[in-house]
């Protein structure tokens, strides 16, 4: 009870005038932060065009229908092997594109007709979502669903507007909104609590000519995160595909949602690094495809595509410059014509998380307080080569600039200089033997709360 | 296996320009013969809208897609029940309306999604049309069925045509297309022999942009009719949805299909009259809703709207006009949203079979012969004011003007002077006491062949 009166507080203090003063800095909601608590999520990307035979050309499928859907027949599907791929990636939060650009819906709907109720796979009772929410469950994993709005190659709708003209054109697009709104009510009321609703290209709104899915996802889903249209956006795009965020990346942005001001006028830096006085708690994600090596970026599975898959170090790369950097990493996975996670994939996805684990897991030494100077006692004076930082952002995020040194003998040296902590700040730097480590918080907004300062050396 | 051989001529016959020649006047096939056998035909339009609560609009839905098409659900539906309606009064096929101008399939379409696949009836696992067609068989009534391309306002169809521009058009008309021709196969494919396979407003061919449902129903529906496209229509609108045709009507035409050559540019006289010498046998068909009657013209149900079905009388006089003028009546019927004929539509039928069975079933005297004159002689002298006159139409319609006359005691007086005959010609004159009745051919391309010739009177 305590805990619910504290959130309840803390949403009050978020939600107010008075309370923006009193924090000074603005507040994550419970979904925001256990969106930043997961660092890694896992995304899944599964269509009709993964049965053509053909490399995804994203263009063309955005319009170019499927000729035949009852391709779709995945004869081992098995979301329980995905979400075990997910838990040893070391991810927490799965998401799945319950519909990508073809329209296709991958569950029940009993709005849009070109669903898995259309095929012959399961006798027509298919339902993908269902599964993999199942599947989430059963392994602690929270689920998210994705839903593409935007393009729908099957009913004729092109960056959210039905094709044609003149009132043929208008009545189909308030079909196709009603559509939408129906799919997002489904999706957000069969499915217990998700994690995330993610509208791929964000959702035009009401305002625009497209449906309100947003009342919607509010009444069924008030403790998840939405993403995102005009007027909100709980999290920002990081600006790339690559999986990294420059740095800094602050956790705060300038706008309720940064989808109404997008990259297309003030370019994609502002995505990037955010606005550390920003009035709205919107940390940035990285996102990436594991097959995104040596020239690949496929977000989709597509035949002899192994060579693609990043290489291990790669994805450790990947995660010092997204979760090491205040944002959450969202990696691409691909699940093939059978239903599964190909065995390439499902191996290197192990290997990182226990590369992860073996890393990060069991630090030389670690403290926590609050205050502008936290001090780190190693038992012994050690060769150390890393630093791991974590603000307590409940309380949001304080920290605008920090120096870490080292005590070699009785000598304080400079070990890193930086500016944005967020969630978790992970530095990198040449190896130094030291017996304590000290960080001095030079500027911040409010007291600083750190809940973890760790060191450590990695080969 | 001589009446097989018998065919095997009749269609040599009537395939080669020697047996044309030979014949001097266009033969049918066996199934227009069959078709003209029939004389009564029963088309069930049925579709999403019924369901609506709302008046049928046929210029609003075909541009505007239903918002909810779960609003199917026809709880007691009972094809016996139509096709027991069908059998009362008289007709021997029974067409049904698998796809009409929403999109939506009445059956388990593997390739149009838009289907009933797609609601919740039955579990997504209702097909209408098997229910139809085997009720046929059942009732021993010859099955059709109505497929509805030209217009599909769920997917952005009017007029044929793909709604939009460019690329995204051009890919959406193509993947129409092989939906309709997936849908024609379907259908073509899995009930059985068809007596007609009739496209509303006709089917576009790839010469026109649309799909090639030409040669899909030719392989497998090579006993049916096909109604109909640019190259081939093997039966003609007869110019009104009045149920009538003006006389004479021809059952010649002078074009492979009336439907290249449309009422827009030469007016609808061609189609109602037909042309005696016409190379191409396609006799005209008469088709009405039964609830047509004081301003109505129904061929969908709609609440509230017995009042617009035909009185008998009004029935009859169709009859006399259509099957009467060598034409095919066809009659369109109205399921309700229970999925029942109403009881009203079906008292009426009732009423009518009744009726046309009275009127014609037992005339007073009936012949048969060949040559041009035909002599009919009554047991003793009678009063009749009906002529049923028949040509056997397997050789071609013959006729174009003749005479009958009565012999009131010693004295020839002339009861009617007509010109086409055909299938059948009902003729009513001024009640007159005979003894002999005399047709005289005075106009004939070959030899007439009168396979009935028949009095009657009627109160």
């Amino acid at each position: 009870m305590n805990k619910m009166l504290l959130y309840l507080i803390l949403l009050l203090i978020h939600h107010t005038a008075l309370g923006q003063e009193a924090s000074k800095v603005p507040l994550p909601s419970p979904a925001q932060l256990a969106w930043q608590d997961a660092e890694l999520v896992a995304v899944f990307h599964y269509d009709l065009h993964v049965f053509d035979g053909k490399i995804y050309n994203q263009s063309q499928n955005r319009i170019n229908p499927i000729a035949d859907h009852n391709i779709f027949k995945p004869e081992a599907l098995d979301t329980d092997q995905w979400i075990r791929a997910v838990k040893d990636m070391g991810a927490k939060i799965a998401i799945l594109t319950a519909t990508h650009e073809t329209g296709f819906a991958l569950y029940q709907s009993d709005v849009n007709p070109y669903s898995l109720k259309a095929v012959n796979w399961k006798g027509g009772k298919g339902d993908i979502v269902r599964d993999f929410v199942s599947s989430c469950r059963k392994y602690g994993i929270k689920p998210g669903i994705y839903i593409g709005i935007r393009w729908n190659a099957f009913y004729g709708i092109h960056d959210f507007k039905v094709q044609g003209e003149g009132e043929f054109s208008k009545n189909r697009q308030e079909h196709y909104n009603r559509i939408c709104e129906g799919m997002v009510e489904e999706l957000c009321s069969r499915y217990g609590d998700l994690a995330i609703v993610w509208f791929d290209g964000g959702a035009h709104g009401p305002e625009q000519g497209g449906p309100d899915v947003l009342s919607i996802f509010e009444k069924y889903q008030p403790n998840g995160l939405f993403y995102h249209n005009l007027q909100r956006a709980d999290i920002r795009w990081g600006g790339s595909e690559t999986g990294t965020v420059p740095y800094p990346c602050w956790g705060t942005y300038n706008a309720p949602s940064w989808f109404a001001r997008r990259g297309d006028d003030i370019g994609f830096k502002p995505l990037k690094y955010g606005f550390p006085d920003g009035q709205y708690y919107m940390p940035a994600m990285s996102d990436a495809p594991l097959r995104g090596y040596d020239g690949g970026h496929e977000w989709f599975w597509e035949p002899d595509d192994e060579k693609h898959i990043y290489p291990l170090e790669n994805l450790m790369e990947m995660y010092y410059k997204s979760v090491g950097r205040n944002s959450t990493l969202i990696l691409g996975l691909t699940p093939d014509p059978r239903g599964l996670l190909p065995e390439a994939d499902v191996k290197r996805l192990q290997e990182w998380g226990e590369e992860i684990d073996r890393r990060f897991s069991q630090p030389i030494a670690r403290t926590s307080g609050k205050g502008k100077q936290l001090i780190l006692s190693l038992e012994q004076p050690q060769s150390i080569n890393h630093l791991i930082i974590e603000e307590d952002i409940a309380q949001g995020e304080r920290v605008r600039k920090f120096v870490v040194e080292g005590k070699d003998d009785d000598k304080w040296l400079t070990l890193y200089e930086g500016s944005s902590i967020g969630h978790k700040h992970i530095a990198r730097f040449a190896t130094q033997k030291v017996s304590e480590v000290k960080l001095s918080v030079e500027e911040a907004v409010m007291e600083p709360v750190i809940q973890n300062l760790a060191v450590t050396y990695i080969e």
